[in-house]
């Protein structure tokens, strides 16, 4: 069974005439950008997306979804976006994909998130995946030096021509292997506080609905941020 | 008198044979670069300058000072630059030029900063002059909503042509006109937060040294810091 399939479809019936839809980046949000797109074209599916990155514009586009630009919207009723990891306490790490700066500011615009992840995401404590930290040119030899002295084992985020990779904003992406993120709320506020650092792949507080996709089915669940 | 040549010219002599030196940007820094250029050429002066901006690169490079990138050299001795406000707890706004994310990342990798401004540039409490704000272009609108909501009178920085100005960094700056600035520490917190906010002008706890340029000549301050 395929999983991502699977969960995309899922949170794709969640979406009711009339929304204004965030609309992630990554292989799990593809499948949720196909189902909406047949919703659109084969139900009739009144809806206006805001895509998160130029990869998903273009899906988009190509299966006839009617797009705003963020800026072009008051709000956003609901995001379905993927996640890399989420603990048990419904905290995230995003940015597998390199989108997590468009994915954190729609995320951040949206009523309601929706993330859509296979069980392999659910995580006791984050940090197993790596934590991408996207940071302008100027000076990310010196951000990667402080972070190795940290000790939290930078890598550069590299292209498939192992160039370093340039994020849909121009800026690159270092990635933090730290194992276990014990605090990841001092840690974003930290990482906030860098000069030269344009966002983190923490998304504290943000997600309200998990739906997870297990060999059983997908898995509906509601966050409690109470 | 012109002021700004004076502390420009001023400043030059603080610096000392095999110095590692961030170069500043504006006006007032132009001087400073100038006069170093004099005493490189004209006395033998051995020092390597980190820019702060395509201009002041340009300028070095013409006058021959010998320049290392930000992310070759180990640490900067001295920074020189200007600076847009002053207030009575020596706390800055920085921007103007629309280099300050540069002129940040230097200036934290420096030991000791040195200001260069004429007089008019110590108020009181921060906030007459715009707090620049540089932010990506995805969302930025959204942001330019959430500052004017707050009260906080944005407005985009323009080019000479009146289009909006692209920082070396390929973002945008928004000017924040608030007027006076009581808590700066927590607007910087809270703007450090932001998702879209690359970096913004309020440089605290950062300067040692002030030089300032009156009718009566330069006058050398030195900050405690405690």
């Amino acid at each position: 069974m395929n999983l991502k399939k699977l969960v995309g479809y899922k949170a794709a019936e969640f979406i009711e005439d009339g929304m204004t839809v965030g609309l992630g980046t990554g292989s799990t949000a593809y499948y949720m950008v196909e189902a909406l797109g047949k919703r659109v074209n084969e139900e009739g599916l009144n809806i206006v997306g805001v895509t998160t990155s130029i990869r998903t514009t273009a899906q988009a586009t190509e299966l006839n979804i009617p797009l705003k630009s963020i800026d072009d919207v008051d709000k956003i009723d609901v995001t379905i976006d993927g996640a890399d990891e989420i603990s048990n306490t419904y905290q995230g790490i995003k940015g597998g994909g390199a989108a997590h700066l468009f994915e954190k500011t729609v995320a951040n615009l949206s009523d309601k998130n929706i993330w859509i992840v296979d069980e392999s995401k659910l995580v006791e404590e984050l940090g197993a995946f790596p934590l991408p930290v996207e940071v302008v040119h100027f000076g990310s030899g010196q951000l990667f030096k402080k972070f190795d002295q940290k000790g939290y084992k930078p890598s550069w985020r590299l292209d498939e021509e192992g160039e370093k990779l340039v994020t849909d904003s121009g800026n690159l992406i270092i990635d933090l292997h730290m194992g276990i993120i014990k605090e990841p709320e001092s840690l974003a506020t930290w990482l906030d506080s860098l000069t030269g650092v344009v966002e983190h792949g923490l998304f504290l507080n943000c997600v309200d609905t998990i739906i997870v996709g297990t060999q059983e089915g997908a898995v509906v669940e509601q966050v409690d941020r109470g």
